[in-house]
């Protein structure tokens, strides 16, 4: 034989991502009735939006190849010692907790804690997370997280302006508080009528609704803002402390001082820098705030047995339900690295973080010391871990001559130079910094005095739960990371079907390089020159997506999908305001929409008017005809989801397009369901003018249990230039939207590597195979439950509603039942009652194979027959297995069985589950019961027993 | 406050490494009745063997320093493009089994599969790796792996000689062998008086009892040895083949020829190089030589309610039974690359694999036509993967250019360098390799023909079963890895109590190193200036160990402490035989040591003779006087375990010592009990002259599920010559022990981070905790069992024995019906009947926190319970929850419970178990019938259907 080498070339790395062979596929287009995929996809979608060409990427790379790319690029980020502070800081993460965690499937590709009985080990964690922050600041309710500190302080922002008493549009932000934080503040309070005020604090406070005090301040400055929150609260306004996790161990906490909410980064327990994120930023409240918290919120609640069990609390107030009334579109947490952090405190204690807080402190006295002793002026007599000297006229010298050295300071301005400590530094490290002041003395001989203000001392307890004193070693804690992570279902057991969230492979070879040090250590403030390999990546990946999605230009700032729509919205405001159309603030919706539109709309300035859809779930043209003539002249855009979020290609949306674009709208485009389209057709191309897509979906970042997320922004030419800028790397008329310039830097690499290796043929076959496994799942499925929405020929997109109304009408047996009753079997349910309440909608992806699929449908129709049991009366319509479920492993061990079905009814209603069942740990949560006993912390131990 | 900053430093990694906290070290020492550590230690251990100072190791560094010490050793090793061959060829470890697997603690920490129903996972996974091994070898049986292919060869020998007709001590090596296959078939020879006859195989064939071939050869060299094999039959000998396994899904399978057993590497199934390992070797056998097989063999049997399962096979077999009967000293296989090139086998699948070897094929004749266009001669025309060129004078200079250019090739001899192609070659490799050789010609243009001969077409199917079709998505195999893993009991979910094992903390920073390409990446045979971190790692180690036992010397080459011990033992024979003491053949052995003691003897060429052990297993110093009077001219050693195999420090051990010595012998101390010493007692001091150590014992190399070990042999002075050499790396009287001159050095950096991390201090203090701690259960246990051997004060050392022999004779209880009931609370047994059958043998290890143990002694109290139940009656005899351990999920849902006590008394015997409990995947496993019904391959799907 002598085949060429390229028959013999090791398969493209699409068919490992892919998940049905060549011979599934041909059997799964067998079912759906067709003879090939082409033929599939020319009925399905609609040849008005198919793209013309082939996409321009390069050729696919193997995973080895990949690696190596991966490898130079991170080759060309220089790693320093950073010393720079701005809210990141140096950190160690705990081997045993990057490995079993951040490196750890079982974890990170959990999605968000909806479906709580099969997430308790994430919301165990979360809940530790929370009291880590309300202990720490506090404060009495502390939220799962959000999504950077700066955002969070434009949370708090909008939370004092909705809940305290003052009728003032000003805001008050120290003058002290990070750039970034300032920046972000700004951007937000401009489209809401808030008036941003800069303030030293010092003297007295203007009218307000709120005051922003940094905690320790950017310069390092710790001050005691008692008077200045009395004052605050003399005139009705709140009080938000932007606070230091780390320095509350050792300083009297926010909630003490009399702030009402505190916000803050965790990055520094144990979250890499990244070049700026992922990290968890929080929020805590004092009570009777808490319902006015944005983001999501871990509560304790009940099972059905009684049993303590955890779940999201609140949960109306997210803005999937609010729509335009949402208080925040906040609909992500970043839930990976906030049980990062959580775990860190877990592994050290609050002794170990205490000594970690002294440590860090003394380091910084000590320079403090140095420099004084060699004559260099420190600004501030109070501080916690932030030398601020002056130098006069030196600055930039200075911080050349410590980067000579191997550190990274930071130029505050021409004449000031601040240096901060953290968990890594060392006599070694100052000493470099002392000399490139150019101060040469013995650091071990120095004595120097504490710096943390009188009064200002810690002296309340915190972290007094057990768990912070039980796994201190690393055996235990390997084992309580185990214990958790077996709770739950994550893509490691079993699909996840969720519509609109497409679960799919989050590939070895694209998570391996983010805990890679070149791009783990790298500050997103350290000079451009040594971050060259990010650069280049970010730009690279940057101008991938743009050819994806057929736009001009993208910025990967925003750190979620609903950062990068408030985004998109703010373009098209900055356009029309440039354009002289400052009346143009009418944000057209359909009624399909996601919440997260109209939250976002409003949050941009703009009115959201709705338009109807029709009976199969399409925009309404007369409708949108009316509403257009109606608000022609404030038209300011069009917030459409394509495919739509009922799954269907729309024919009509060139000619929505078309029409919003003759009134003088702007066309958004929201990318959640991009999965439908990669390849075949591009957004940018078939008339919308912006989009974000979300990484965390389409571009195989995982979910992390609940983030992190990265929502890109993608516009066309004329609205290129009012993309987010950022106050420390390059200016827009746009402020930024997330903490940091490049967002959350640090996870880009699974996006870069995810399109490198697939190159365009691959990205296209796999939107073929996710749209040919969405129509093989509703032709199986169809028998059984009516499929709601279909397209031409009786196609679906990339997902597919299944309608329960009528079954939950004739036998009681509901949506959730259903779902629940999932999990017995093994799966995680589907989307519940999004779009259309009563719906279960299911995005099998393309990385499911014919056996996973085949194995949901077989659940899927053997529930179906328990359904038509409970129709027939054969089984009892209040106690059957679907309105049980889930079964724990106890209740069906129970020596008493009083149910009218059997326990292998209940537990093995497939002979599949008897190799390796999974056992919900908990049953049916009672989401009302913990709604009205709220309690958000880790409850002592004896609410356990019996 | 001013406190230092050494006040604030991080707290040692002991700390993490040791499982109590002072706080609870200081309530176990109050319940053992000590007020100290340092008292308990003085009355425990014998003042006469206690090392005088502090070990002399450099202070203990952080986790954080650790890492980056090794980045600069691994920064000094040079990974080239290695197309050196022999044995060892470059592979890509897919990157879900890197990560899931070998990157995972539920894969690594997990103890050999003994207790087969918490091992289903890893059994099943070496089934595979069997099924691979016999399919390709076309051979009927295949065993669980071997330590490596030079090792397996030597196996093949000695079964050969016991199994064949012939009566010839001749044994015919292939000359064409791999060079450390020679070395070490001629190691191994010599003590058992086998002559080794080098032969071309083209002629006759010498009288002899078997005969081994390469296939391919080290030339590269492919032929066909069916008349060979006939001729070899046709006088009684047995044929032994080394093969390729990717080659063989191109060519003849070595059944096919003619061979009776096949052995060979799996190495380049995924697993990589490691400097030379570990890597799993393979030995399968023709129907009839099974029952002769060295080392582990998983088969098929049933469980209690009649369903497959796997369990170790034939164990009777194994050497702790047979003693000096055994017929190999080979207690570990090399579990974790098995399961490895398992893995990569139902990645690939039969179609993969065969389109990795073809492609490797193209890549060595493109090379060869290439070669040959340069008018290079290549020297065979039948070869699969490597080309052997002939260059009269030139051979060292092109292999120095084709290193300067990036690949690594091998100088055969001045005039030869072969050249072997992997998965990893591309044309580019060639081109750099084929201009090493002065040879510019375009490679694209090249048409080559295959160069395997005629005849020798691989035609038989390989691969059918399922599995190997199944997983070929990442999502699948992502999904196949957990599943499996679930199954077991490993580290990461509770203690494994094995005496005599130390299941201590293999902790992720010692592990992360292993996987880094510098470490990984580098071949044995590499020239050393690429390998410049790894000797000085290597080096560094062999000091540390050496200062830790006592000894001058140190060669971590044995990849087992069965190889360990041979390799001693052989220092012992070649120093008697040095000094004219030729006669001196006579090894004592006590009659409580362990049974591999007595195989390795017999292996170096020893006569053993039991010493008899009092009733408090200590060695019965008249019988002692006895032995040595008796076989005083012939005495050549005594091997001792100490701490005793009963878990008790013999007082008597320097009397011992001495009265050996006086008589000339010299004195062989078993290091498996060497985590009772570390930092107090040197057995180089305190009378040993050679010693093995268990790196996967005491110093942290993780068990793997059941291999890889590392055991290093430590000798005073006047043996240091007497040290394993190796061929390719440095002469010795004594020839290697293991095929790599630096046996696994992979996972060396395990051993040397976990010594620089703890220090002498951080050693001796864990050495402290483990005595502790086993005193601890004992007296927390005596109350409920007797516990059976215990030394001064009553206490034991390390580990305690607890007897259940009375309980056994009154009840009908056994052991095993404790260790199984032992599952049902989550644990791993103990170590069952060794060193006294009917008990138990407990070792915590220091890496325990008392929570666990307590969670232990809950257990054991609470079975003790159970068994007063069986005794008083209110158990009946055979049908209780200890009888029917464990209980599968399954079994304990049935629709009808048959038994006389409950579910729940079954289930949750103690109210911890309803949090996350684990379930046997399978009941108590019949043993007998697997064993009289031997089914080693993956059985067909239908024998798992009802």
């Amino acid at each position: 034989m002598t085949e060429p080498l390229s028959d013999l070339a090791a398969p493209p790395f699409a068919t490992r991502h892919i998940g049905p062979s060549d011979a599934e596929q041909t059997r799964m287009l067998e079912a759906v009735g067709f003879e090939s995929v082409a033929d599939l996809v020319a009925v399905a979608v609609p040849e008005a939006i198919r793209a013309k060409d082939q996409l321009n990427l390069p050729v696919a790379a193997s995973e080895t190849e990949v690696i190596a790319e991966l490898r130079a690029l991170a080759d060309r980020n220089q790693v320093l010692t950073s010393m720079i502070g701005l809210g990141y800081y140096d950190t160690i993460t705990p081997a045993v907790i990057r490995r079993n965690l951040l490196e750890n499937p079982g974890w990170y590709t959990a999605y968000t804690p909806y479906q709580p009985e099969i997430s308790q080990g994430r919301l165990e964690a979360l809940l530790n997370f929370q009291t880590v922050v309300s202990d720490l600041t506090g404060l009495d309710v502390a939220g799962a997280s959000l999504l950077d500190e700066a955002t969070a302080a434009a949370e708090a922002m909008t939370l004092a302006r909705r809940a305290g008493r003052s009728k003032s549009d000003v805001f008050v932000v120290d003058a002290d508080a990070l750039p970034q934080t300032k920046a972000v503040l700004a951007t937000r309070a401009e489209p809401l009528g808030i008036s941003l005020v800069e303030s030293d604090l010092e003297g007295e406070l203007p009218e307000c609704f709120g005051v922003l005090v940094q905690y320790p301040g950017t310069s390092g400055r710790l001050r005691d803002f008692r008077a200045l929150a009395e004052r605050a609260h003399a005139a009705g306004a709140l009080v938000v402390a932007a606070a230091d996790l780390l320095s509350l161990t050792l300083v009297a906490a926010p909630g003490e001082l009399g702030a009402d909410i505190a916000i803050g980064s965790s990055q520094r327990f144990g979250v890499p820098f990244g070049f700026g994120g992922p990290h968890a930023a929080y929020m805590s409240v004092r009570e009777g705030l808490q319902r006015q918290m944005p983001g999501r919120l871990v509560g304790v609640s009940v099972d059905a047995d009684g049993d303590p069990a955890y779940r999201l609390a609140l949960q109306t107030r997210e803005q999937h339900i609010r729509r335009e009334k949402a208080t925040s579109n906040i609909c992500t947490a970043q839930v990976l690295l906030a049980v990062i952090a959580g775990m860190y405190a877990v592994y050290h204690g609050p002794e170990g973080l205490r000594r970690i807080a002294r440590r860090t402190h003394r380091m910084a006295v000590t320079l403090a010391q140095a420099l004084r002793a060699g004559r260099v002026e420190v600004v501030h007599d109070g501080f916690f871990d932030t030398v601020l000297a002056r130098v006069p006229g030196r600055a930039a010298q200075v911080v050349a001559a410590a980067a000579e050295r191997g550190v990274n300071l930071w130029q505050a301005d021409a004449d000031h130079v601040s240096v901060a400590c953290d968990e890594k530094t060392t006599l070694a490290h100052l000493e470099q910094v002392a000399a490139a002041f150019g101060v040469n003395v013995s650091l071990t001989d120095l004595v120097a005095e504490d710096a943390l203000p009188e009064g200002l001392a810690r002296e309340s307890d915190y972290l007094t739960h057990p768990v912070f004193h039980t796994h201190h070693s690393e055996t235990s804690m390997l084992r309580h990371l185990r214990r958790l992570q077996d709770k739950d279902i994550a893509l490691d057991r079993s699909m996840i079907p969720l519509g609109s969230c497409t679960m799919k492979l989050n590939a070895t070879t694209e998570m391996e390089p983010i805990t890679w040090p070149e791009f783990a250590g790298i500050h997103p403030y350290a000079p451009v020159e040594q971050a060259g390999g990010y650069v280049e990546l970010v730009e690279t990946l940057e101008g991938w997506l743009a050819e994806v999605t057929g736009y001009d230009a993208v910025s990967i700032q925003p750190n979620a999908g609903s950062q990068g729509e408030f985004a998109g919205l703010l373009a098209i405001r900055a356009y029309h305001r440039a354009n002289g159309d400052t009346h143009r603030d009418v944000c057209l919706i359909p009624s399909s929409a996601h919440g997260t539109n109209a939250a976002s709309a409003v949050m941009a300035g703009m009115r959201v008017v709705v338009v109807a859809c029709d009976d199969n779930g399409n925009v309404d043209l007369d409708d949108l005809d009316a509403k257009i003539a109606k608000h022609a002249e404030q038209l300011a855009a069009i917030m459409v989801t394509y495919p739509s979020t009922h799954g269907v290609y729309e024919e009509t949306i060139t000619e929505v397009c078309a029409k919003v674009h003759a009134a003088g709208g702007q066309v958004y485009v929201d990318g959640a369901n991009l999965n439908a389209l990669v390849g075949l057709a591009k957004p940018g191309e078939f008339g919308a003018d912006v989009s974000h897509l979300n990484l965390h979906k389409t571009f195989c970042i995982p979910h992390g249990g609940g983030g992190p997320g990265v929502g890109p922004v993608a516009v066309r030419g004329h609205l290129a230039a009012y993309l987010p800028g950022h106050p420390l790397h390059n200016g827009s008329p746009v402020g930024p939207v997330s903490a940091a310039p490049y967002g959350s830097a640090g996870i880009l690499p699974i996006s870069w590597a995810y399109v490198r290796m697939m190159g365009g043929e691959g990205l296209k076959a796999a939107t073929e195979q996710a749209i040919l496994s969405a129509n093989y799942l509703a032709r199986r499925l169809a028998p059984h439950y009516p499929v709601l929405y279909t397209g031409r020929g009786g196609l679906v997109a990339h997902e597919c509603i299944i309608d329960l109304r009528q079954i939950t009408k004739e036998t009681g047996v509901s949506v959730d039942d259903v779902a629940k009753r999932l999990i017995d079997y093994g799966f995680h349910a589907p989307t519940m009652s999004f779009p259309v309440a009563g719906t279960l909608m299911i995005e099998p992806t393309e990385s499911e194979d014919l056996a996973e699929l085949d194995r949901f449908v077989e659940a899927m129709v053997a529930i179906r027959g328990e359904i038509a049991k409970v129709a027939d009366g054969s089984y009892d319509r209040t106690d059957n297995p679907l309105r049980n479920a889930p079964h724990t492993a106890e209740s069906l061990v129970a020596d008493e069985w009083t149910h009218p079905y059997t326990r292998t009814e209940a537990a093995y209603p497939v002979p599949e589950l008897r190799d390796g069942k999974y056992f919900s740990p908990v049953r049916r949560i009672d989401q009302a019961y913990g709604d009205r006993n709220l309690v958000c912390a880790c409850p002592p131990l004896s609410a356990y027993e019996d």
